[in-house]
Parts: structure tokens; C-alpha cells; sequence
């Protein structure tokens, strides 16, 4: 066990990033330091806000280095511990490498149940995207009993829990997805009120006319553009908008320009707020407890597509941008 | 004293408005019902936000009717008066018809008091224009001190105030405008710390960047539209958008097409807040006493635009799509 596979960015997209961005290559197994844990890698999550990553420009978080090993959200199994807090046989959660085995910093690992909740649910439901849906949804759009939410990107990992949370508190929820399959999801399991295919509607704007006779109170917004241009319209007063992501804008290269949208925000008193999950970070521990609950309680739910092989994390990733995923995309690297 | 000038919307406009858009007729001066105020026109307000009202929309305010009397805000003189709060000489302001003379409720009327500041300053800087400005940039923008603020439509009736509010709070004010008069203007009497001529700046954003060495923390948008495409790239994490208006879309007809704002919300948490003074309808009495106050302290000082006779109120409203003004926008139709 000396050698393992990594996963090095080795170019920069400019606009749509591809396979060739990415090099697979062997490496050395790490050594451990002082306080140190050796972590088998056993989930590797892929999220949209990655791409980002993949510039080399000023963001929340910083890029990926050129040549360097990518890493990101992982679920994995202790192989061997020079720290005190965690024992060989310990599942742990961190942000790692995209590596068969990471020497991580006991610091920066959370050590994980999986008798409390599947393992995979700590990269999903109860991990970043669970959390960024609770809080975005709780603290910016704040929806009142009776009021109509839309929620775009509704079938991803975040926006399938963001509808549901809406649900709990009382409102009517109407999900916009990419594929049959996502939107019979949301209706049938997700308890989404409504749910409409923004590839197959004619003209999605009129169709969520139909759908909201109320008009929209809260917009989650995971994609902007031309899908949220059929949303804004129809907000009503003091409709608040968390801009959890701009997934359709990701990949343009150059400028990408769609209708102004100030004068909604004036005309309707809208806010539109940005926002990533870390900004509630010192909030986490109550809002996985939330969320925890409410999965034993079974008012949440949720999927997974689950890629199978180290080698299939690239195209796990890029499959996010042409909506494959229903619900949190992940690649099982080794058994449990 | 029996007829009257009025000015009525007689035809809707797609895109610019223009003079054959309005009509002046002559008309009877009302007569008086219980507790109604003839009302004597001194003071004519124009504002960009009438624009929308010109259309036959849904918005914050009903439309204008079509074949109507157009109303807006109005300092004037009680000539006759058949109610007990108000005495022929008393001054008023209210929201009136375009007309010489308005019979008008007792209770849409307001005393105002010429000792205490000019009549005209009851429609700009202790008016709606500066409540707006007062209310958008202490509830929604909340600048701290150091903080870099940038005004677009920084030398209208709304931005100038805006401005100052942000300097008394300590930041560093930065204001965009259209003409070299108006940027003297804003740096040399109203204390901005620097000003941009938005048409003579070979590349806004590159200015701006020069001008804003530590980033905008709130940017007081009055225009919308390329301006503010300039600014977004350099909006700092948690920067607030008080949306005031966006008056570089109100006369496009059909769709106004710019670059997409949602990845800079995403990446930089922006709040872009729309909002409209009457939204604060409760807080005016104690916004225009702290607006009185420093205006008396000289720690604010504002600039209007007059221009005289009845029928000049068409143009001078036009004008304002043009940048005509410098200040507050208003036509004198009779003696004080």
C-alpha cells in the first residue's frame, strides 16, 4: 500500500471544462505527521460551486492549483491515527484530496455515525448541501405558512431539501427540473406540490403563471438565468430571492446576457441575497440536528446517484453541468 | 377664477415618452366638498418613478388613466378652505393633480412651514426625495465607517442626499453622473470624495476600480444598466445594493439585454434590495426631523433644477430622462 491514484487539475477550463482538464496519475501513499490521521477515501462528493474552483480568479474560496491534487468533500474509513481523537476504523468526514488515502489534520475531520445515517448522508442531507438548503432557505427566503415558493435546480442535492424544508413550513412548493424523471421525483416522493420541465415546457414563464396563481413569495434560485427570468415576473411584493448558485452561467465563456432584471427588483421591492453555506458555519451543529430529525421523523427525504471507481470522479463531475444527477452526486471509491 | 390649466396622459408610451404624450386643456377650478381645500399649484414636483406610472402596468403605484388629470406631488397655497385644520395662506403639500388648482381632502394634505425651510426643499431634501435617500441608505446600504460607497445618479434628487448620508456616516463617497457639471457638483459643494462622468470615462469600470482601491462595500443604485454593470465586478463580500431605481431601463421598449448578474451575487454574497419610500410611511415624521436637522447643521445641502410656467411641467419631466437636471426637478407655475 505505498502507491495510490490521484486526481491533479492539469488545465483551465474556459467555458464547458472537460475530461482532458483533469489527470489521473499514481502517487505515493502519504506519511503521517504529529496529530495526523491516514483516511481511506470511500465517497468523494462532486458539487457544482467546484467549477468555480477551476478559475483562476478571485472567489470565497480559493482556485484549485494548476498541477495540484483537487480536492473537496469526502466521506472516509481511518486506516491508521497519530492523533488521539480518532482510531483506525473510524468513519470520518473533510474537506480532502481527491486521492485514494489523505494524511489529514485531526483538525480537520469530523468523525461521523453511520449507525445514526447512512454514510452518504453526510455529503448530502446532513452534510454541505443539506446545510446550505436550511439555511438559505430558513434565513433568506423565510417562507410563511401559505406562501408559494419556486425552487430551480429542485432535483439537485441542494434544492430537493430546500423544497422540502419549504413544505414543512407551510407553504406551497413548486419545483422546475430538467428531466421527467426529476420532476415525477419531486411530486411523487420529494411531496413537492407541483413540479415543471423547464427542456419540454413551451414556455415555462406562462406555465409557472399557471402553477403560481398567487404569484411566487420565495425564489430559491440554483441556476439564474432564462430560468429565473420566467420567475422574476411573477414575484410578488417583498419576494425574496437566495441566490444559492448560477450553475447555467458557470460554464459561458465571455459574457452571458439576458434581460435586465433591476426594474422587478424595484417594482416589487425584491431582494435578491447571495450567500454560501459557510457564512453559517458556527451555526452547523443546530442545523444538522434539524435536519437529522426531520430525516428520523421522515419528513425529509431524499436521492443520490452514486458512480462507481475512482476513476469515474471527472465524469461524475462534468455530468453535473448536464443535469445527470437526481439528487447529491457521489463516487463510491472503496467499500464501506 | 372659474377655468383652470390641467395636464392629462393622453397616450401611452412604448419606450421614450414625449411631449405628445401629455395634453393641456382647459378645465373648471373645482368647488369645495366638507372638509376640502382649494388648493393653489406653487410648486410642481417631477420624478423618474412616474415613468412606470405611465404605463398600464401593475406596480407599487396604479397607473396613470388614461384621458386623466396626471398627479404627483405638489407644494401649493390654500386659497379657500371648507375645512377646520387648514386657513386661506397656509402652505401644503400633498399629492395632487396637475392642475392650477386642486380641490383636495383635508387628509392628503400636509402644512408645511416656509420659516423653517424653503418651500421647495418640502419636495426634494426634506421630501420624498430625501426620505428615499435617507431610508435606502441607513435601513438598506448601512455604510460603516471607512466603507466605500458608490451613487449612481449621484447628482439627482435622490443620489446627492444619498451621498451626504453616506459621508456623515463616515465612508468614502464615490458618485457617478453625466455631465462635468454635475461631477463639480458633487465633489466641490455636496462633499463626495470623488465623482466619474459615467458618458467621458473611456472604461467606467477600470475608473471606478482606480477610485475604489479597497472595493464598494454598498453601491445606491439609481440607474441600473451598464453603470452598474460597471460596479458589480468590485462589489466586496456581504456588499449591500440599495436598489432606489432604474432609470436606464424605464424607456426601453421590449427587452433591455446586459450581462448576467448572478454569478457576482453568488461569489460575493451581494444583497441587491428593491425598495420604495412609502415602504417606511411609518418612520417619516422622525426621517424628515434628522434630515431637517442636518440640513440646518449644514451638514447636507441639496440643488434643484426650476423651471417656470404650467406648461413647461411636460418638458421638464422629459428632461429628466435626459439628465437635464442637476437636483431636484421642479417647475414654479406661481408665486409663493
Amino acid at each position: 500500500m505505498d502507491k495510490q491514484k490521484r486526481i491533479l487539475l492539469s488545465k483551465r477550463p474556459e467555458g464547458m471544462p472537460e475530461r482532458n482538464h483533469f489527470r489521473i496519475e499514481e502517487g505515493p501513499v502519504p506519511s503521517l505527521g504529529e496529530n495526523q490521521v491516514l483516511v481511506q477515501t470511500v465517497y468523494v462528493s462532486v458539487d457544482p460551486y467546484m467549477r468555480g474552483r477551476m478559475e483562476d480568479t478571485k472567489s470565497y474560496v480559493p482556485p484549485f492549483k494548476l498541477g495540484e491534487v483537487i480536492n473537496g468533500g469526502i466521506v472516509g474509513k481511518v486506516v491508521s491515527s497519530r492523533s488521539t481523537h480518532f482510531s483506525a476504523g473510524d468513519y470520518v468526514t473533510g474537506h480532502l484530496g481527491w486521492q485514494e488515502y489523505n494524511a489529514a489534520d485531526e483538525n480537520n475531520l469530523r468523525k461521523i455515525d453511520p449507525e445514526s445515517a447512512p454514510l452518504t448522508a453526510y455529503l448530502g442531507a446532513l452534510g454541505m448541501p443539506g446545510l446550505t438548503a436550511y439555511f438559505g432557505m430558513t434565513r433568506i427566503g423565510s417562507p410563511q405558512e401559505g406562501e408559494t415558493v419556486v425552487v430551480s435546480g429542485a432535483a439537485g442535492a441542494v434544492g430537493m431539501i430546500a423544497g422540502q424544508i419549504a413544505k414543512i413550513r407551510g407553504a406551497e412548493v413548486i419545483g422546475i427540473a430538467g428531466t421527467e424523471e426529476k420532476t415525477r421525483y419531486l411530486t411523487d416522493t420529494a411531496g413537492f406540490d407541483k413540479a415543471l420541465n423547464y427542456k419540454t415546457e413551451e414556455n415555462l414563464h406562462e406555465a409557472l403563471k399557471d402553477a403560481c396563481p398567487d404569484g411566487v413569495d420565495v425564489y430559491f434560485d440554483n441556476t439564474g438565468g432564462p430560468v429565473s427570468e420566467a420567475v422574476y415576473p411573477l414575484m410578488n411584493d417583498f419576494g425574496r430571492i437566495p441566490q444559492c448558485g448560477a450553475i447555467s452561467s458557470y460554464n459561458k465563456s465571455g459574457d452571458d446576457y439576458g434581460p435586465r432584471i433591476h426594474p422587478y427588483i424595484v417594482k416589487s421591492r425584491l431582494r435578491l441575497q447571495g450567500f454560501i453555506v459557510s457564512d453559517y458555519a458556527r451555526e452547523f451543529e443546530s442545523g444538522a440536528r434539524q435536519l437529522g430529525s426531520w430525516l428520523q421523523e421522515g419528513k425529509l427525504v431524499y436521492e443520490e446517484t452514486v458512480n462507481e471507481g475512482f476513476d469515474s470522479i471527472p465524469d461524475a463531475f462534468l455530468g453535473l453541468f448536464e443535469g445527470k444527477n437526481l439528487g447529491k452526486q457521489l463516487i463510491k471509491v472503496s467499500e464501506e
